[in-house]
């Protein structure tokens, strides 16, 4: 039987310092971690970048289908990828959690495990948070901190008249694996003697449980010394944050259907659910990637990245925001995101 | 009538937007604030100072006796004391929140209101954050940002023996504000036609609902070129406070009841409802004040400050962590603080 150990018997302080007992510090920029009333950085010489994103059970995860490693996997992934987002290097979290005490220590233990193995792949510190318990349900509060040189961080206003629009990676992919997941829940829930059917869905539930924060464009755009124009990260689809661009830069865009990189698994997936293959990569969430804005004369460089796509460019604002689909036409881009209001 | 507006009309963006329009920034350490995918702060040639906290409603605080406006003002110092019990100076926060649908938008402007007040009075900047729904209740997670001069920060585990113990302000009030608001609740559960009487509990009620980060101590102690050899925040109680500096410095401690400051208003209160001022004072949390431990030839320049109390010293670890009281006896102190897994 598997262990089951109650919260309270270790205390509030007693958790924290168990929980976090195998994460060590990687960045000489860390000065004080965790165990104080705060933690205490040093980044002379460098810009300080910080963001940080509430995630509440049955709002941003369901955890009939979300294992708790990944939870806390993910949860560190959102931060670091909006760091990168501003071109630059996460090197801190904060992790604050509540439970209620239907959680163990076992289970939490698992969900920092995932918190654990997200940070030493990034290289990142975990120096601080907080503990609480909930009435209802899993609630996390991350804070990421990164590092920029002076003056190198790329806003969202700042894209030009006919400057390239790039993303990174694939898109819709998440979203697939969103409408498969809430698919099997429902079957099981009618039926609960099914088993789930994930069979050769791996690459789809692996972008929504897994996402990776694309750390390697970042690299990759620094040792070519690109500094794009412009840039955000893709979590509420791309048609959103096209349009942010758009609205922030005081600009329009051409947007061509044909260019947006869709995987063939992603592809396959939409078919099978009777999807539109372009409507989910514009406008399902949760990809992760890199979505930026360079000059024209940076595209010989970045041809050498088969993991960057060119999908349109910027225009004058009075040329609206368009997608030019494949068969010739051209439609006004909707963000139809994720709105959590509206849900 | 008083205006209702629902937060789904304005979509997530426009929430923020709205919520934050006010809000100017006070830094020159604020490179780029809200609106971006983080925002980039410039701490050259001071070290950085983060803390977080999660408040959750039904948790840690109960809207049946907790204006909105007054919440938003808490949240902000609950964090700011944090970054003042490191001797530092704060100088940004985020604020993200989980608001169930049952909250309007005149609601949560009123919340910022008092996030805006606090901000103000503090001189911090409000640089980021996040709007969710929730499926049930308030979530409130505040990040708080500070500097200091390289070194100068204070940790709890430096009090050496023979140090003062110091507190700010008096104790017990919060906890005593408390205990009058639950008994006031009770009362109006059980008849709502009764008003409650929180006549003559100003006091008591204010230290409960709008507490005050000491920025004003650490101001004295950098004036007086005084650091503290060890410091923290009393936000559980100074018993356990006292415990955690005695622990996390391997030393003991004495501590004098009669040396605990209790305002009049406090004991006043404490006897009326049947409860002893001393208890109240050693075990009521969130008072917010500062506890911190000085090198002797420094006992001169404090007794300058009224608002500065010397309530003991630190021992060898061997003599234990006592309580003194007023008749000659003496007790081991235990933390009865406040465990969110426990109650």
């Amino acid at each position: 039987m598997e262990q089951r150990t109650e919260i309270g018997e270790l205390g509030e302080f007693g958790l924290i310092e168990h929980l976090t007992r195998n994460f060590e510090i990687q960045n000489a920029s860390t000065v004080v971690g965790v165990g104080d009333d705060a933690a205490v950085l040093d980044h002379f010489g460098k810009q300080v970048v910080v963001t940080t994103d509430l995630l509440i059970e049955g709002i941003h995860f369901d955890l009939m289908y979300t294992p708790l490693k990944h939870l806390g996997y993910k949860a560190v992934m959102v931060n670091l990828s909006d760091i990168y987002a501003m071109n630059a290097i996460p090197t801190q979290i904060t992790m604050s959690i509540g439970v209620s005490n239907r959680f163990s220590l076992e289970a939490l233990s698992e969900f920092y495990e995932g918190v654990h193995v997200a940070c030493e792949k990034h290289g990142v510190d975990l120096v601080g948070g907080d503990t609480s318990s909930s009435q209802k349900g899993f609630i996390i509060s991350v804070t990421a901190i990164g590092e920029v040189a002076p003056d190198q961080f790329v806003k969202r206003s700042t894209a030009q008249q006919g400057d390239l629009i790039c993303v990174s990676g694939d898109l819709g992919g998440a979203f697939l694996g969103l409408t498969l997941m809430e698919r099997e829940k429902k079957i099981f829930l009618e039926n609960p003697q099914v088993q789930p059917d994930l069979e050769n869905e791996n690459y789809i539930v692996g972008r929504l449980l897994k996402p990776e924060a694309r750390k390697d464009i970042i690299q990759f755009l620094a040792a070519q010394n690109i500094v794009p124009t412009a840039m955000m990260d893709v979590s509420d689809g791309v048609s959103s944050e096209v349009l942010h661009l758009c609205r922030q830069s005081n600009l329009g865009c051409r947007i061509y259907e044909e260019k947006l990189p869709v995987s063939e698994d992603s592809r396959k997936a939409a078919y099978k659910f009777g999807l539109d293959p372009t409507v989910c990569a514009l406008n399902g969430g949760e990809d992760y990637e890199l979505i930026f804005t360079l000059k024209q004369e940076d595209y010989d460089k970045i041809t050498l990245n088969e993991e960057i796509s060119v999908i349109g460019y910027m225009t004058a604002i009075e040329e609206g925001c368009k997608l030019l689909t494949k068969g010739g036409n051209s439609f006004d881009i909707t963000a139809q995101g994720w709105n959590a209001f509206q849900k």
